[in-house]
C-alpha cells in the first residue's frame, strides 16, 4: 500500500467525555520525513483517559488518542533514513532530532523540533494524515497509536531489536520508562538511598522496578488503593503505606519512618497535595523530590519556601528524561535480559473493539495495564 | 579576664518592633566546649531586621542580634582545641560539627549538631551567657555579634588568616559568601552560562561576583530601586532590569530577552511572588532556580507544575551552600588574592552607638552594608 492511503480501523474520540468509538477511518501515505506504522499492540494510560476527559486544556477533538505503541513500519516517506520497512519501532511523544537546542543541551530529552505542531494534533507541515469520509481526524502526541496505522515523524520512532514482542514493549513507550527514568535518569538515585513512590499505578510500579535497580536501601510505596500493594512488594517495595491508616499528614508519617525523611520521593498521581506531601517527606539537607504526575489544568503546587532553603530540591521528569531514539532501544535490551518484568504490569489484554472497557477498569483501580492487540 | 564574667557594651532588642538599646551587659566566661570572642567588627543584614521586626517566627527577645562579625579569641572553655586566644575568627550561625549526620553526609552544610538550642537562643547545655542586671538576654542565631563580647560554641568559628582585615571579612560571615556560595557551590553555574539575579542587596551584589566567578557569559541584575544598578553593573552585572519598567510579568521579559529563559535564577530578597517569577524565567529542560531569601512566617511559593515537569528545578540555599570551618578559611584567602571587592559592600561604616541608624539605611535602601566598628 505504499503510497497509497489505506482504510482501517480506528478508535476515534470525536468528542471530550464520550466514549471512543470504533471507525473505518483513512490514514494517508506518510510524507516527506514522516513514516506509516502498523500498530500491533497499544497500551491504555492515564494520560490518554485524562485528555478524553476534557480536563487536557491541550486537548484537540475529534482525534486519535494513544501513545504508548508497538508497530512495524508499513511505509517510509521521502528522505527517511533510519527506519526502513519491516523495522519494529515504539512511536515517542518526545521525539529526538538531535538538532534542536534541547537536544544538542545534553541536558534534558524535550526536543522541540515539532513541539508546536504536535500540539495542535498535526504533523510537522501543518495538516493531519488521519480522516473519516473526509473530516479531518487529528493526531495526538504525535502518535496516535489506538489506530491499525498511525503515521509519525521520523524522528519519533525508535527502532528496538526484533526479538522483543511488541504486546510486551509497547508499554516502554510510557509509563515504564517514565518511572524507571525518572528513578535512574532525573533522580540518579545511588545505591543505599531511601525513596518513597506516591501513587501504584503503571508509573509508580515502574518507579519500584527502577528503585530496585537502583539498589535502593528502602522502597516505601504508597497508595490509598490496597490492592496496589501485593504487586508492589513482588516487584521490591519494602514498605506499603495507606496514608488513610493514620490521622496526621503522611509526610510526617513517613519522617518518623525514615529517621528525617527519604533520600528521595516521586509523585506519580497528578495531585498537586500528594506534590507537596512528597517534597515534604524528603530529608533536610538534600532530599529531592520528583514530579512525575501530570495534574489538571490551573492546579499549582505550593510549599513553604523554608523547604527549599533547607536544602529540598523539587523537580520534574518527562518521559522519565530518557532520549527516545538513543536510549530507548537498550532498555529495550534490558527487557530481553528480564531485567524488566513487563508481563507483570499487563493485567488485562483486549481487541480494539473493547478498548472502552480498557478505559472502566483504569478508572475502577481493577488494572495496571491494559493492551489492546490488533 | 580568662574565667571571669566580662562587662561590656551590647545592644539589645528588648522586644519586636522596639529599636536597639545600647546597654552594658554581663557575659559569662565559655563553659566547656565554647570560646568567647572580642568583637572587632559586624555587619548588619536584612536578617538581623527581619527578627527585630517580629515577623520571624523563631525569634526571641530579650536579646543580642548580628550574625557577620568578625573577632578575636579572648579565652576559651575546657576541651576546646581548633582555636586558641588571639586567633582572628569568624562566628558561624550554621556550624560544622564535622560529626552529625548532616556533615557526614558530604551532601549539605546544614549541620544538626545544636540546631534546637540554638533555635531557641540558648547555648548548647541550655543556657545563655549574656545577662543585664541579672535578666537573661538570650543568644541569637548561635552568634550575636552586635556585643562587645560574645560566646560561641567552638564548632561555630571559623579561623581565620591574620592578614585579613576584620571589618572587611565579617561580611564573609552571611551575605557575601551566601551569594557567592549560592552560584558557585549550590547551583554551579557553569562558563557561558546565563543568570538572573533578583534584588540587589549584598546577597544579590555578592550573587553577580559569584557569577562573575563562575564566567557566566550574560548577568542579567533585576531591581526595582535603580540605585544599586551601578554598583551592579561595575561588579559585572551585563544587563540591568526594572520590572517597573515593563507591563507585562518579569519572568516573560526574561525569556524574550534570553532566548527562552536563563540557565540559573537567584532569588535574593526574601519575597514568594519573586520566587515564582524567578524560577518561571528560567529555561525549559534545564533552568534552576535558588531561593537564598527569607520569606516571612507561613507565606508560601506557588507555581504549575507543569514547570517542573518541564525540566525546570526549584531549590534552594542557606550560607551558600558552603561549610564554614572547612571552607571560609579558603574564602579568606581568596579575598586576600583580591578575588572578592568586599570594599565595595561597605558603603557605611559606624560605632555601635548609631546601630539604629543601620537599620534605616537599610529600610531605605541607601546602604549596601553598613558594618559596626567596635
Amino acid at each position: 500500500m505504499q503510497g497509497k492511503t489505506i482504510s482501517c480501523k480506528a478508535a476515534v474520540a470525536w468528542a471530550a467525555g464520550q466514549p471512543l468509538s470504533i471507525e473505518t477511518i483513512d490514514v494517508a501515505p506518510p510524507k516527506a520525513g514522516e513514516v506509516r506504522v502498523r500498530v500491533v499492540a497499544s497500551g491504555v494510560c492515564h494520560t490518554d483517559a485524562f485528555t478524553l476527559s476534557g480536563d487536557d486544556p491541550e486537548g484537540v477533538f475529534p482525534s486519535i488518542l494513544g501513545h504508548e505503541g508497538g508497530g512495524i513500519v508499513e511505509s517510509v516517506g521521502a528522505g527517511v533514513t533510519s527506519v526502513a520497512v519491516g523495522d519494529h519501532v515504539i512511536p515517542l511523544y518526545t521525539p529526538e532530532c538531535g538538532e534542536c537546542k534541547f537536544c544538542k543541551s545534553g541536558k534534558t530529552n524535550l526536543c522541540g523540533k515539532i513541539r508546536s505542531t504536535q500540539g495542535k494534533g498535526l504533523m510537522p507541515d501543518g495538516t493531519s494524515r488521519f480522516s473519516k469520509d473526509g473530516e479531518t481526524l487529528y493526531h495526538y502526541m504525535g502518535t496516535s497509536t489506538f489506530s491499525e496505522y498511525t503515521v509519525l515523524p521520523e524522528i519519533s520512532l525508535a527502532k528496538v531489536n526484533h526479538k522483543a514482542p511488541l504486546e510486551e514493549v509497547c508499554l516502554l513507550g510510557c509509563g515504564v520508562t517514565t518511572g524507571m527514568g525518572a528513578v535512574l535518569k532525573t533522580a540518579k538515585v545511588e545505591p543505599g538511598a531511601t525513596v518513597a513512590i506516591f501513587g501504584l499505578g503503571g508509573i509508580g510500579l515502574s518507579a519500584v522496578i527502577g528503585a530496585v535497580m537502583a539498589k535502593a536501601s528502602r522502597i516505601l510505596a504508597i497508595d490509598i488503593n490496597e490492592d496496589k500493594f501485593a504487586l508492589a512488594q513482588k516487584l521490591g517495595a519494602t514498605d506499603v503505606i495507606n496514608p488513610k491508616d493514620y490521622e496526621k499528614p503522611i509526610q510526617e508519617v513517613i519522617i518518623e519512618m525514615t529517621d528525617g525523611g527519604v533520600d528521595y520521593s516521586f509523585e506519580c498521581i497528578g495531585n498537586v497535595k500528594v506534590m507537596r506531601s512528597a517534597l515534604e517527606c524528603c530529608h533536610k539537607g538534600w532530599g529531592e523530590s520528583v514530579i512525575i504526575g501530570v495534574a489538571g489544568a490551573g492546579q499549582e503546587i505550593s510549599t513553604r519556601p523554608f523547604q527549599l532553603v533547607t536544602g529540598r530540591v523539587w523537580r520534574g521528569t518527562a518521559f522519565g528524561g530518557v532520549k527516545g531514539r538513543s536510549e530507548l532501544p537498550g532498555i529495550v535490551e534490558q527487557y530481553l535480559n528480564g531485567e524488566i518484568p513487563l508481563n507483570d504490569f499487563i493485567t488485562h489484554t483486549m481487541p480494539l473493539e473493547d478498548i472502552n472497557q480498557a478505559f472502566e477498569l483504569m478508572h475502577q483501580g481493577k488494572s495496571i495495564r491494559s493492551v489492546i492487540h490488533f
